[in-house]
């Protein structure tokens, strides 16, 4: 898989790919994740990539010459499956989409930054418009790396332990169980009886239930899906 | 405001806080952030914070004793208004827990990593649970950067333009009307006439029925509350 990343800051999106899971899905090979900087394509001397929003009103907006050349750059060079916007306004971000979207071989993630891109970027380019939730963010660079991670674990071979991401929450509309680890005893805040039972098929049954009453508790939406 | 964030992988973070509006509100004293590696606060020669799970299962889960060190260390220095678990099955983060977690003085989130915290953590030292999103992420500390900027961004004083954020989606349970800036003919793809007359009442009311045509559209959920 390859991910196309153009923003006006890539330098706010290095760390969390040079960490962890994503760099070792990386250096692997199992993803190769590129950064563009969107002033490379600024076409005046300034280099400017934002102006103010025709009509008035507070904050930048960025203009489509710049982002039009990355885009068609891009395009020349290899098919995209995929040229993502990241957006408030867009599809909320589901377990789903992120087992859709690891499937895809080549996208473009375009990150927003200031009051967002002219409206033609969108009308023209983009082929899906994703939000990470209903919330605002300074750009659309973390919203960008969320989307990242949420994929990027899910390509075979990037978990150590396959199994691993099948018992994460949603993946089955439920929400996990508790989990504990050692000691057994901590300062007298003890681990349930069951779990060191090793009695398995019980602790099993134990771990769906717990599973299905904190979903009812917290999501009780997840369960009406 | 002062925000510790807890995390066996600091180093992923620290891009986000180096560039744009982050930068820039630590650089200006309106924010202070600061990393806290949980291997510092291993008990054991391999400085080992993870351990399997009790009652098996693939995964890691992160030990009590390094985390109640590290918070218990922090609250001997000062008093803390939440102490915050980014966690898949928390409550799913919105705009509006953003602008009251900006009014708050100091705040501890602590990061899950692998399979997530031994229970007894979120039992004992954690009051409030925050998801970002209905997704699985690698670790917590990609959604505690993106909480990070979902409030830091509000603390007045961090936007240049205070009444930028005002006019950002969400605020007022609508999404942003499309915007565009120069130049007004791109390869015959124009702007709408209305944005480039001048006519401002009339600019307003096309700007508030496209956003409400949007949020019908787009996210009519949004309307009903």
């Amino acid at each position: 898989m390859r991910i196309d990343i153009i923003s006006v800051v890539p330098e706010l999106l290095h760390s969390p790919f040079e960490a962890s899971i994503l760099k070792r899905a990386i250096e692997k090979g199992l993803v190769e994740v590129h950064f563009h900087n969107l002033r490379e394509f600024a076409t005046n001397k300034y280099k400017q990539i934002d102006d103010y929003q025709f009509g008035g009103g507070a904050g930048m907006v960025m203009m489509i010459e710049p982002i039009d050349k990355c885009i068609t750059k891009l395009k020349s060079q290899r098919d995209y499956n995929e040229v993502i916007y990241m957006t408030p306004d867009g599809k909320t971000l589901t377990q789903g989409d992120a087992n859709e979207l690891s499937l895809k071989e080549n996208i473009i993630i375009l990150c927003g930054h200031y009051k967002g891109v002219d409206q033609r970027v969108r009308d023209q380019f983009i082929t899906r418009e994703i939000s990470v939730g209903d919330y605002v963010l300074s750009g659309g660079e973390l919203a960008a790396a969320i989307v990242c991670d949420a994929v990027i674990r899910l390509i075979p071979g990037v978990l150590g332990n396959e199994t691993s991401a099948l018992t994460d929450s949603f993946q089955d509309n439920l929400l996990a169980p508790p989990i504990y680890t050692r000691p057994a005893d901590y300062k007298g805040w003890k681990v349930p009886e069951i779990l060191t039972s090793g009695n398995t098929p019980k602790i099993d049954v134990w771990r769906e239930e717990q599973a299905y009453k904190r979903t009812e508790e917290r999501r009780p939406d997840l369960l009406e899906d």
